[in-house]
């Protein structure tokens, strides 16, 4: 990969465990609990679907800026829970919609997206993650 | 997967792409804006970070507990970002601290904790993705 050079890093740091605050160097701080608990905070599953959303919604807004129409697309990505064989499983779900073009033209976008997207790719491949229109 | 209920689900959603909120269906803003840019915000490369460092560090909180010894893991997780062939790509590295035992029982920790976190095995199969002690 040595032909692409490194454009930003950032480190994530979680000292606390599940109750307590996860944090970036030098950057923001997030409460986070557990998600089976009552307390507040975030968790695994909502950062991880915010980052699907985020990253995959930038991309699709490019692609719309490509073809000089308004951003307008919309990301959705529902993530559940349960046990598996030996701890958690996530399921993530991700919903696009592209209303400014019908149906097949939001398809081939979000196809091109997930081969743009620095997340879809990292997850894309994995039985329990889908992305569709 | 029918045999494991479902026990926590989440909605994560961005509708403004790059520059603007990402948000969880009634609960938490965060502020996006592009890594390469000065704008303040998070980005998808902090976020799929926290992610991963905060589900792997409580997993090893709870091994931790399992062997009745005092929560002492972090988790670091470092995340760059290239572009490559068709968009970009992101490469994680997550360096495990657990400073009350020795290297080989941390990484005997690490190992199972590998198998349990939902993150890990979501983002562990990538070549992008590295999870050491």
């Amino acid at each position: 990969m040595a032909e692409f050079p490194i454009l930003y890093t950032t480190k994530a740091i979680n000292e606390d465990g599940i109750h307590g605050e996860a944090y970036i160097e030098d950057g923001m701080r997030v409460p986070v609990a557990s998600p089976t608990k009552p307390d507040p905070g975030s968790n695994p599953e909502q950062l991880i679907g915010l980052a699907l959303s985020t990253c995959l919604n930038a991309t699709l807004e490019a692609i719309e800026k490509e073809h000089d129409v308004p951003h307008q697309s919309k990301v959705e990505t529902t993530v559940k829970m349960s046990r598996d064989r030996f701890g958690y499983q996530f399921f993530l779900d991700a919903k696009v919609t592209v209303p400014e073009v019908d149906l097949d033209t939001a398809a081939h976008w979000l196809a091109i997206a997930e081969t743009r997207c620095p997340v879809a790719k990292l997850l894309g491949d994995n039985v329990n993650v889908k992305i569709h229109v």
